[in-house]
């Protein structure tokens, strides 16, 4: 009942006798699932193994036969993703959630493979851009040297994404060279278990390259050291003690943070109700809502209309809601499951109460939800919950229900939108709809210095869409301020931003034998 | 005798009465120089003045407006430049120190200027790369899009480079579109007051886009927000204080740190005396040693030489030092001036006394030295001090005497050598002197990931170097772990780290309309 950690290549339940081993309880039926403990684990061992015996062989690795790693992952948890779709049910997530998170973690493998090998070289190390001359003479040059680390990367997850999340940051870990020690979080740490299972059983990484540490990794944060990263997803607050944690600071160890926001979605005043761009608008904020159960760090939170248009959208919101059915994931016709625990439900319901003060509910009620096939007190659900609120008051801006929640917040003018907006102080993502460039491309330029991404809607683009909450290995993903001030993916440079960057100041001579240089087989 | 500030575009005095006000000495005399203060001043009435009044209209230049202010920046500067080189013999500095400070901070601004001219568009932003294709259609397009951050940048600098820290940080500001604020450190305060005076006096500048803070900005830090950065240049210990400031942490103040390090210099087996790469190698260890009195973050601590070599090159460096002239700096003759302070000679006194407990000195007596013109007690003067000491100890590569002192330390073999370099867990820069191809590229593959710039010194380098202590606009300067982990300069690299890069996800006519746009008039 205890879930296993994966250290030094093998599968190790924690010591039995933890007083603060942790139940993780199933999101529909209210059933134990597992119990979660790190009492006991060799914390340390584990560190040790991936350094000495897992960094190694990567590092050795050209790029590109680091990209055939990770298509045999892909391949790997593609043949078995079913079964992840199964399991993901219990944490409260429908098919169709499940496929964000499975799929989505196999197409960022995929990604990443394809693009290591058009985009970087077959060498194990990269050189940067061309030489310059940094002299009168042609014999003293300057480029810079991209290396693998000799450290590895701790992955500190958050709950929503069990299998999306660790694959990401492992493929551009893998790409870097680096060997990967996983930490997720307690409430689904089974589903990264059994995705862990799932990648051991193939055996297509190399021994130490992948670790599986369930339970609190808090003692390991003290292991930690100058050529290591601690890539962390969640709260703010988390993020604050991690970031000053002595011994990270002590030995400056790359920090990435990636916490919540308070996203916004923005309908300029130009698009009008019942045309298709509005519809557009309205589907993107119900499906914000509700794929997951709003459990999205990109999610929609806030959604700003003009003062004229802001009837029509509760109304347009509120109807498209209605025909949202919830209930046990796996029953017919439910689009919406639970979230993941009756403690985030408990967390959502002071968040919307918070922001309804200057408020009210337009559509849902966070104490009643009427759910198909499932006990809905016995089971973490909620119904989505519209709210129209003041947009002048803080609650709206600050306050973020990590669930199926939004709130209508009213705008006077473009300023004023603008001036809203910002007050997020910092979010992973917007969407702006508008169909005039003018009014899009002035807002681009008031609100992208507080976006990590911005998701331009128009009448071109609603078709194509891959949609406001979906972060891409194209781009970058995290946001300044509020948002961590972080940075993953965003292509290669999610690779290289792991990696150390050297000037070299050198001889043609010796660039060239660099340029060609691979690691003997003894240092393998 | 109160130095003044320069916030709101006013030269302000500090109210008297400050307790706390400091005495700065001159490094050879010990007469007072100036008294240093903030007490009283208007800090949150200046970061709001660069916010309001600086930021805009920098905002709305293009990359090419903003390198016509270097350009200018670099023009006022030089006009004056021989008052900056009059005032650094007060700090201890000889004319070819001050001329490595204020040349040097000159030619990062025209460099800067020109580079952006080259590299960077005739915008306010970079679109970045070519746009992927997003979906299947071609109408949904991801690129990221890089805008100036409506912020300050802090900059927080060392006493060792009282002009060319502030202008270095200030060409990566003012061309990422950001209003300054300087807060010198308080031993050469009066050094970047003069600089700043002279650019002042130029009206080079649009209002609000450089000020300075003399004295303690420590109550700033609580003024600092999401879109400000903070450059810090100086000792690990303060970095700490800065990066775990709760403000900063709350609110994911961009931070980067440029803190001391151990820098090493690796003289491999293939270089024999007597030959010119031997000579070079001990050129590079006695410039290192006395330009700026050792004063130097780049500066090599560690000189490593294998066991064979090591009498030999203690010898020769030894013999090169008994030609070092120490004395005022103005002198005839004389090529090493003091350190900043008797503060600071007593820190070198403390830090050299530690490592020698290993062994001894070759070369010098801490507490004794002949100088010319000067009195060596009233004036900060130090004898060049090189040290033997057992390259196993932990001092010499934990210890950093920051003044005109080495230590050698001999290797048994490549895999020692590559594990002393290491020890000094992070640097900004290390030297490696070979001829021997193979020697070097293997060394390097060890040794990059440790640090920021890798100098590497052959027979055809030797006669074109920059030097080993010198960072140059084109290559990165910063180190990982005990350098502190930041990245400042590295050509463009490090404008656009300034500012924020955001995913975009648009159609190509938004793209068009994003490529051409300019700020309109009335958000100057």
């Amino acid at each position: 009942m205890l879930l296993e950690s994966h250290l030094q290549d093998t599968w190790v339940a924690p010591m039995s006798g933890d007083s603060t081993a942790v139940d993780v309880r199933d999101a529909v039926t209210g059933e134990t699932v597992c119990r979660v403990s790190s009492h006991g684990l060799d914390l340390a061992g584990g560190f040790d193994h991936a350094r000495r015996v897992g960094g190694p062989p990567l590092r050795a690795m050209t790029f590109h036969q680091r990209a055939d790693l990770l298509d045999a992952l892909a391949a790997a948890v593609r043949a078995r993703r079913e079964e992840l779709y199964a399991l993901s049910a219990r944490a409260g997530a429908t098919l169709n959630d499940a496929r964000y998170d499975v799929d989505g973690g196999i197409r960022v493998l995929r990604d990443y493979a394809d693009r290591a090998r058009t985009e970087l070289p077959d060498s194990p190390h990269l050189l940067e851009g061309p030489a310059e001359r940094l002299a009168r003479g042609e014999d003293f040059l300057g480029v810079h040297l991209v290396t693998p680390s000799p450290g590895l990367m701790l992955q500190v997850n958050a709950f929503n994404f069990p299998v999306w999340a660790p694959l990401e940051k492992l493929a551009q870990a893998v790409l870097a060279g680096m060997p990967s020690v996983i930490k997720p979080a307690t409430p689904t740490a089974y589903l990264t278990e059994h995705l862990i299972r799932i990648i051991t059983d193939a055996a297509v990484l190399p021994p130490g390259a992948l670790q599986l540490v369930v339970g609190s990794v808090r003692p390991a944060l003290d292991l930690l050291g100058e050529q290591d990263v601690l890539s962390f997803t969640g709260s703010a607050a988390t993020a604050t003690t991690l970031r000053t944690h002595p011994n990270l600071v002590a030995r400056s160890v790359r920090f990435n943070a990636e916490a919540d926001s308070v996203n916004a979605i923005v309908l300029a005043p130009d698009v009008t109700p019942g045309t298709p761009l509005f519809e557009a608008f309205v589907r993107e904020v119900v499906t914000e809502m509700t794929v997951k159960a709003g459990q999205k760090c990109t999610a929609i939170r806030r959604v700003l209309v003009s003062s004229e248009q802001e009837g029509a959208a509760l109304d347009a919101i509120a109807s498209e809601l209605a025909g949202v059915t919830i209930g046990k994931p796996t029953a017919q016709g439910v689009r919406m499951g639970a979230v993941v625990s009756l403690a985030q439900r408990e967390d959502v319901r002071r968040a919307v109460h918070r922001i309804a003060e200057s408020g009210r509910f337009v559509y849902g009620d966070p104490e009643k939800v009427r759910v198909v096939d499932a006990d809905p007190e016995r089971g973490a659900f909620l119904d989505t919950l519209l709210i129209s609120a003041d947009p002048d008051a803080a609650a709206p801006h600050e306050v973020e229900p990590f669930g199926p929640a939004a709130t209508v917040l009213a705008y006077r003018d473009t300023a004023h939108a603008t001036d809203l907006v910002i007050r997020g102080r910092g979010s992973l993502a917007a969407s702006l709809v508008s169909d005039d460039l003018a009014w899009t491309t002035a807002f681009v330029g008031e609100a992208a210095a507080w976006h990590g991404r911005l998701h331009l809607l128009d009448s071109t683009t609603m078709t194509q869409t891959t949609g406001h909450g979906s972060p891409l290995p194209a781009l970058r993903h995290g946001g300044p301020g509020r948002a961590g001030g972080g940075s993953e993916m965003g292509g290669t440079r999610g690779v290289l931003d792991l990696m150390q960057r050297t000037a070299l100041q050198a001889s043609p001579m010796l660039l060239d034998s660099l340029r060609t240089a691979r690691p003997s087989a003894d240092s393998v």
